[in-house]
């Protein structure tokens, strides 16, 4: 017999604590200090349905991975249970009205289009999460910023008629050199998750790369792929190696093409956008005065399982337990990518996390300027699969990684947003989009085929220029009195 | 017996659809779906008199040269035509109050004044495809800031009594070195269109480039010439060499002094610009969350002849039919310029389209700086006519260019601004204006003909510099307190 | 008999026209095609008294050089002339309460403070001539922002106890490396004009340079100075050379203790701020669509005498006709140093005429730097004084332009601001603070006189560093979702 | 028997001034000529109860030091003092309101966080004398700003699992490398003063240096030190030699451990922000028109004695009197570090004072680059300490200024705020942030101690770029219509 919603109302707080998930209630009051995303939010919901909290947080295997069977209370009479009451939140109103009123997507022209629409139609708390960085967001935003201090020069007078664009990475045919890199708490987007980016890049024969950190299971996001459809996985590697074996093992068994470690996360940031849109979120019950949980946002929440030990002499351990390709995610100098070849490693991406660890680490393109450089020099450009990722927001800067000499680039959260703001659609026409500039620049360029891309078709000489421009005076910028174009006549007044 | 408004009513749709231009009936119906513009912008006016859309974008032996003469029906009698209901537009109306209240001709000092005029007195359209470009428009505006970052070595004591600086370019003796480059659609800006320009280069004795693309037809543009006024002809390849044959033998027949090959578009840009005035013109009559076509702009319902195969090899075959001097427009690398001295072409222009075509491609005049020191090396500077376009605002731009080693310059937007916002006068005071800068300039930098510009009078070390400063932190900067000028008493209350 | 106001009213047009100037009449209807300032500002005033305008603009001894005796029609009774009604002006009214509530001059700190007051408080027309320069005004600011790209390298531990910045320039004893430098029609800011300077000067004991178009008279400015005040004389070469013979040979005999020769000016420049500003006054009666008269600014009406033939071929006549030393002003590149030195002049000013001339000249400061390169490599540092003007605006653009070399600098707007916003005293109080900030300075990077500062106490790499950053994706830029500090609480609602 | 309020008040002038302080009543009619801070201060509070103006000024044992026992009144009956009528103060008002609508202290996630907080929430003239400096404040800038031109080159896959930053600073075991550097006047900002940073220092074990200039006296500070906790003393050189050594042998009786010499500051700076804060605050009953005291803002009222003539011949006089290790406070120079070397002190602080003493001087962590790479190559890089201090704000901070060489950081005004905003739970927050932030940020770099930070960790090219951007062209960048996201579909008109 189910339980009702009046028991479990009863265990509401610290000392007995359950809850109730997709209709089953849960005995979580051991749990408690262990939950890596701390007791405040679950007491929060203490004898209560968390469901609609739960679920963009935590995969559907969650609960059975984590917490004993025994407690596992079982399935509630759902129609006992009583509503959480919705306080009136006139700002959530207002995004409704947003998500009414956003634009048609035959209105968005590029990625940055989808960007400016989650932006004003996602819950605060998920804009936080995915648009958030490390520190000052510097790096963020050098990321895109970078490939504008890369310039074009294009050969002319070349038949490009027939542009192919179509590459191969680490094995993989696809149609354009980008994959859907790793990024997590797909839900928090969209309630279907990572399964819809599968669907996407099924349909422009991308790869994907599935994150640890998905708000999807592992199986049910591969199971969501058809045919050949490639599929590479991203690992947090967890202290606990056996956990780490098991994971890899299952990933090579259901047939994942390429294993990505992460390296550049031996923790996970501060990202305080995200800590200052969770602490609103939490604290607007909070009495004045009152302090509150040091909320630290969903990163560190989700994240304290990974090893910061992980080092280059875990490297062989790898090699031993799968035969998939080994890329180190997260390379962020020229010389530990010489390293990476002598440990014999497939691939690398030179990556700072997208801006999300350490502030003021140079942007993968600049990295792989540095990179190739070094490679060239030393004959070894050829020795190991490079690729980058941050900041790629038009086919433009595809094409400049390219130039330089990555295989190929990682776009995340461009897709994130499209998914947010239009679904599976935004996430296709997201794609669209950058196989359109890609044939147009290609073209443009002088090229028909990826491999016709090389570095004298760039000017790179400003790439490493990281300037601040002395701070102004303000008192000699406010009293300058700057020309303006001739007025036109004032309205008449009304009168 | 000319046909009744009534009978061409009837034909309203895909399966018979008749439209009126000028006064005349035609049926359309099979044409519809190879109109480089679309079907969806003719069935707009099917069964109705299209005369006002088609002006501006066809010149006036489009439907002679494209459409067999077995769908042209005939005269209608316009009388029984039932008037196209204007709808009332507030913002059209609040344009035609501009119009009215706009500065007068002498209150503009300078080509970018015409610039905003033109900016709040153009139909949205018209002023979305003249000022879009490619992507981002970066490349749009690097184009005129290139110049800032040349900076002048000016000589004095210089007897600059008398200051010429008339010049010669592929033969034509002018006024000043500038040309009235090719753009596309002069009537959207103007009824007169290309016309006009033909008029006001006549006045300043400047030589004007003839666009494939133009609203008026290529004879009423030669027409419009008088006497021994020069004029070059700007040629789009098209797919059909004996079309492109037609042409060049015409142009040469009627006098055209030199041919201009564009070579940087195989393909037209996509300008998101153009493409969302655009859309928002056609879409607003859409129903919510109801599909519309993905209008791409203006530029690309114009030429989807232009041949995207054409290459080096392609020149000799010109050469073959035409004795005008070749010139090849578009050329963005050092090493194209050489390529061309070897093909034996007598110029060529540097020139990234005005930005419209690929985004981050270099301003011509940075283009400029490279080649000539390459030439220089070479000892080939004087083998090959170099002319640059894109972003001369200023006479001092085209000192600039000239010291470098460029032949003249090329002038575009700036007089379709002009004659937007102005008409023939206002195109006649912009070049009025740059002769004023021009004299006063070439005073001013020690040089009394346009032979004793060169490049010690100019110091482009920074011309190179493509520097984006390093992101801001916002929090520093908010809450750093500016010093402020000290404070006026402020005023009264008015108790 | 005076001649009545009635009877000069009579004289109010182009055929006959009569203009008072305290209180005298004059019949200027055969000088009008000659009047530099042009015919229409005359006939404004025809028949009338047009003293307040005439003032500022002309010396008071203008009349009686350039006016034919006969021409002069003697006293009028003032008393029967019609008051000029004036027009009720908002604008004016609310200047006018501006200067009610200026701040105290205690409250001005820096040479800044005065220029925000100046711009509130002094009338439209004065603000544009004074603050106006070339084309975009980019040298106008480069003046004052170059010494923004220099730093400095202070020593420490040095025995800073008594500090002298006094020195010597062209012979004369000075309390502080700076010089009044020449500008023109000191009166639209102040009715004393020139000579108020001449005062505050005397004060301060630094050297006044005289300027040619001073609105008091040459003498005027003499007769203000005191004691053994030295004055210098700056020159525009006036195509009648026995003009300008006379000229210097009268500054010489009333004990002017230099000659300045204006080279950069062989035509005044177009100063669009100052023309619009002036359209904007006279064209606010002009009925829509009627053009009227193309004003170019106060610059031009009273440059026309200024000889364009100027040459290096002259200066020996110079040295012929004076026993001053001669200093060329306006010297903007080393290879005219050295023609300088050659030529045997004493001094040259490194100056772009305050950024009024050619835009994209460098800064004075940016020339010294590459002049001293050249000038200590052929050792000839001492051969020549060199002094440089444009943008000083604190003590330490002062002691940055000695640390690589200069003499001295001249400073020009800040005191006309001062000037124009409080009279003497506040000219006093500018050259007071820069008093202050010079000992402050000195001391603090560690020099005790002038002739200890040199080119190891600065950093100038980037000096010559023009770059212009990238254009911004706006689109970037405004999804960018910039980091907030915390908030505080809402105010509540006043329920 | 105590004095009566009456009584006192009889002492309200020039030639009788009287004031009480802590209840006592003190005769300083004859002090008034020699107070540092000026007359006019003093006068204000003539006949009344001076303690809230005077306490945050001066250090308790002030009047005992200075003020002549003969002129110490004694006891005052406070109960007979008229209280001082406070004017209501709608500012004041305001601010106490946003003191308790202020963020609660777990909001602030970094040390910018606490400035945003204490600019709102600080009595106006202590915020202007806090976070005022030279000039234009460009130095002031500029100290942070330059640590964003230097960028990680970290390393991945090292075992970070126990990261330790603590270190060794002047023999002082610190737990990170930060030491509370001296500042002015703390009780503006928190009545407690500097005893409070003391005991946020021990609570962090890090390293306290107690300013010349506190607010609290000398004594205080020290016995609010507990244990073995390290303090250090910075001094201003007076120009009685007698008063300074009673300083440092006090200071070195009572257990400090290192001499920081001031050497930056023979005269204290003009800070404008500062002078105009004070102006605002004592000018607002001055009439109009009437002039007032040229008020100098509180640096320079507290810092006339300090010896202009210090010199490096001094250095060996300081070595004779204190066994405490000397090290210079303000070097600015690679020369002068050497000259430190040759002369035997132990330590160098590179550090322009915050930005208070001569804008333009270069940050302290550029003239660190300067001076590690000078001493490399002389071998003298372990021969001194070398700190900086200025504009660290970031943990990442402190990790470049590492790399480079430095020993360790000072922090000032950072603790000054989160102190002024939330007492001594804000510093010590703001110590955690740090703390929290480096261990984070060390492990991202990939260094677990401090001696692993190394230059090939940092990308320091750009260190030295010192750039202004050319001058915007104000009508280029007005007209230039920018492109802009999709727009939503509008809000409904309400009707």
């Amino acid at each position: 017999m189910p339980l009702s919603g009046v028991e479990v109302a009863k265990h509401d707080n610290k000392d007995s604590c359950w809850v109730i998930v997709h209709g089953k209630a849960y005995d979580v009051t051991e749990f408690l200090p262990e939950h890596p995303g701390g007791q405040k939010i679950i007491l929060k919901y203490a004898g209560k349905d968390a469901t609609e909290e739960f679920d963009p947080i935590h995969p559907p295997d969650t609960l059975d991975k984590y917490l004993d069977q025994s407690k596992h209370l079982g399935a509630v009479d759902m129609s006992t249970v009583a509503a959480v009451e919705k306080v009136e939140d006139p700002e959530e109103e207002e995004r409704q009205q947003r998500i009414k009123d956003k634009p048609l997507l035959e209105q968005c022209y590029n990625l940055l289009d989808f960007e400016a629409v989650a932006k004003k139609t996602m819950k605060k708390g998920a804009w936080g999460y995915y648009s958030s960085a490390a520190d000052d967001e510097v790096t963020l935003r050098e990321n895109h910023e970078a490939f504008h201090r890369i310039w074009f020069r294009p050969k002319i007078l070349v038949d490009v008629k027939n542009v192919d664009f179509s590459t191969t990475m680490l094995g993989a045919k696809v149609d354009i050199p980008f994959y859907v890199t790793a990024t997590a708490l797909g839900k928090l987007g969209n309630p279907e998750g990572e399964v819809l980016l599968t669907k996407a890049a099924k349909k422009h024969n991308v790869v994907q790369m599935i994150p640890t950190l998905a708000s999807c299971s592992f199986d049910e996001i591969v199971d969501a792929a058809e045919g050949d459809q490639v599929q590479w996985l991203q690992l947090y590697v967890n202290s606990d190696r056996k956990i780490t074996q098991r994971i890899i093992e299952h990933a090579e068994k259901r047939g994942c093409k390429a294993l990505f470690i992460t390296v550049d996360a031996p923790q996970l940031g501060r990202r305080e956008k995200d800590m200052r849109s969770k602490f609103e979120d939490q604290g607007t019950n909070v009495q004045s005065g009152q302090t509150t949980d040091n909320s630290q946002g969903a990163a560190r929440a989700i994240s304290s399982f990974i090893d910061p030990s992980l080092s280059w002499k875990d490297i062989p351990w790898f090699q031993s337990v799968t035969k998939m390709p080994i890329i180190l995610k997260g390379v962020q100098r020229a010389e530990d990518v010489l390293k990476a070849i002598e440990v014999g490693v497939q691939g690398v991406v030179l990556s700072n996390h997208g801006g999300r660890q350490l502030d003021f680490a140079r942007s993968g393109v600049e990295v792989l300027a540095e990179t190739m450089s070094v490679l060239r020099e030393l004959g070894l450009e050829n020795k190991i699969e490079i690729f980058i990722d941050g900041g790629i927001r038009r086919a433009t800067d595809i094409i400049k990684a390219l130039c330089l000499g990555a295989k190929g680039v990682g776009i995340g959260r461009p897709f994130l947003y499209a998914m947010s703001a239009y679904g599976l659609e935004g996430v296709d026409r997201a794609m669209s989009l950058l196989k359109d500039e890609m044939e147009m620049n290609m073209r443009l360029i002088g090229c028909t085929s990826v491999d016709q891309l090389n570095p004298s078709l760039i000017d790179t000489r400003n790439l490493g220029s990281h300037v601040t421009p002395v701070p102004r005076d303000s008192l000699g910028h406010t009293v300058y009195d700057p020309l303006v174009p001739p007025s036109f006549k004032p309205p008449k007044s009304k009168l």
